[in-house]
């Protein structure tokens, strides 16, 4: 018999792990009573501090993440962790090397990592990382990590939400540049130049630094470029402290908070209004129909759809 | 002044390349009238064949892109190629050497290559693709190539609507068994081993076959495994005998269209119904009253959600 949901808020409120791992997985899975258990939960988030960590493959994200959760969990706090897997699979052998970190550090009292691909995340990558992180709010987390392995578009969208974002750059691979492109500049809110003990790293301070000054909207915002070798630790505390001051300080724009609900909440929409249609489309067998109908060019699609969107809304 | 969408038509018909190209972006923009302007193409549709080409980064796709296109260019086709930018900026310099080389082959006769990147389609990239098709199909173009640089979630959806689909793989990379992982096995139509003088070729050739072997539900279906060496030009005129046997023999399994065409108009309600909820609830102000009472954990936007859904839909 699976346990009901009121079963599982239950345990998870009293920080059963299993519980945990449960939940995740059926808001995940957008079963039956999902949105319910959510609404019930609601009230018990707001407690844990996000941390988002972002950049290009080979950075060292998950070497920072792994120094940062043991000084974090040193320190007294409870950490959750959502590892985002990268969408393509052809990243290749360095991730072997991340996952095997990732379950050494799982292994630390306090510590609990999820892991979460961007295949089969039904509610889109973004609201469903927004869902774990509740989830492990109100179990109990102090600090939620969520760490992406790429750096794609998925990736700014699913990281922006957290309270802090650090940006990971190296020497060598020209990301100052490239950062712009990625829309990264503007959710950054530290960066950390790591490997830092190789050639070429303050250039790589030194052009993020240029280009921090030539975007600045606020000028008197200064965005910390800090460098690290997280191998062996060098620059982890100094990341730590700078942190914690984030978090003290909540230096977003105004406004930034209601940006997010307001995306959250226009996701999810979106989602369950999709999620409807099609179930009512696939129920009435009016599909078959009309997909005929349109093979056979005697409809277009396009009309079908300004059809559908008109009886369908009101 | 702009042109009206009447007139961008008629020019299209007559085959200006001006005119193409403004189509397009005038769709991929979503610009008021678009989806009537798909409408009117829509019946003049269905002509060109389209071949889908993805496969790890690296693996020669745009070199292949390049020889197959001039071969075809040679043996009398129009050719429209659609190169579907990397969602990650961070892929470094190899993609320069694509991009002069898609420049290149821009210049010759009869041939017109659009890039599409994952940020800014709104209509979602697969979507987007689909609608470049028709437009570059109703322009003339015979043969249109799809081509993604990465070879994630979101590629394979946009070549997968090809009527072939060609993965290339390269040795010493191994492809083989992140192929599966990938979602490719299933949608790939034939298989390119490219770099194939490099030490290995055969080894992959034999790694494929094997599991194509394995993961037959259909053992009658042989799938092709070809091997090239694009920078010389070796296997190509194989390549494009097999593609064309390929076009004649429509060898995709049965409802494959049909499940196309659902998805197409399943995806396009879904954006258009998206859109609608967007503008209106932007417009009446309710968003702002909603965000301010979820911030204050008065109300959790789970229920708004459920409440939104009701409201909206029939």
């Amino acid at each position: 018999m699976t346990s009901s949901w009121e079963d599982i808020i239950n345990e998870l409120k009293r920080g059963s792990i299993s519980a945990l791992a449960r939940f995740i997985t059926r808001v995940e899975n957008r079963e039956q009573g999902w949105l319910e258990a959510m609404m019930t939960i609601y009230p018990d988030t707001g407690k844990a501090r996000v941390i988002g960590i972002t950049g290009s493959p080979g950075a060292g994200k998950s070497t920072i993440t792994d120094r940062l959760t043991r000084k974090l969990v040193d320190d007294g706090n409870e950490v959750g962790i959502i590892a985002v897997d990268p969408s393509s699979p052809f990243s290749g052998g360095a991730l072997l090397g991340d996952r095997l970190r990732m379950r050494e550090i799982s292994l630390l009292k306090g510590v609990f990592v999820r892991s979460m691909a961007t295949r089969g995340a039904l509610g889109g990558l973004s609201l469903a990382a927004r869902d774990v992180v509740k989830i492990m709010d109100v179990f109990g987390k102090d600090i939620i990590i969520i760490e992406t392995v790429g750096v794609g578009q998925d990736e700014v969208e699913v990281v922006k939400s957290a309270d802090v974002v650090i940006v990971v750059c190296v020497p060598g691979m020209g990301d100052g540049i490239q950062a712009i492109k990625a829309g990264i500049m503007e959710i950054a809110d530290i960066f950390v130049v790591n490997k830092a003990d190789r050639e070429g790293a303050d250039q790589v301070v030194m052009d993020i630094e240029g280009m921090l000054d030539l975007s600045a909207e606020q000028p008197l915002q200064k965005i910390p470029v800090l460098k690290t070798a997280a191998t062996t630790g060098d620059g982890i505390e100094e990341l730590v402290t700078i942190l914690l001051e984030n978090f003290e300080s909540q230096k977003k724009e105004a406004g930034w908070q209601e940006a997010m609900v307001k995306e959250e909440i226009l996701g999810l929409l979106e989602k369950e209004i999709a999620r409807h249609v099609r179930r009512r489309w696939t129920e009435t067998g009016e599909m078959e129909v009309v997909v005929k109908q349109v093979l056979e060019r005697k409809r277009d699609p396009y009309s079908v759809v300004q059809e559908m969107t008109a009886s369908f809304i009101h």
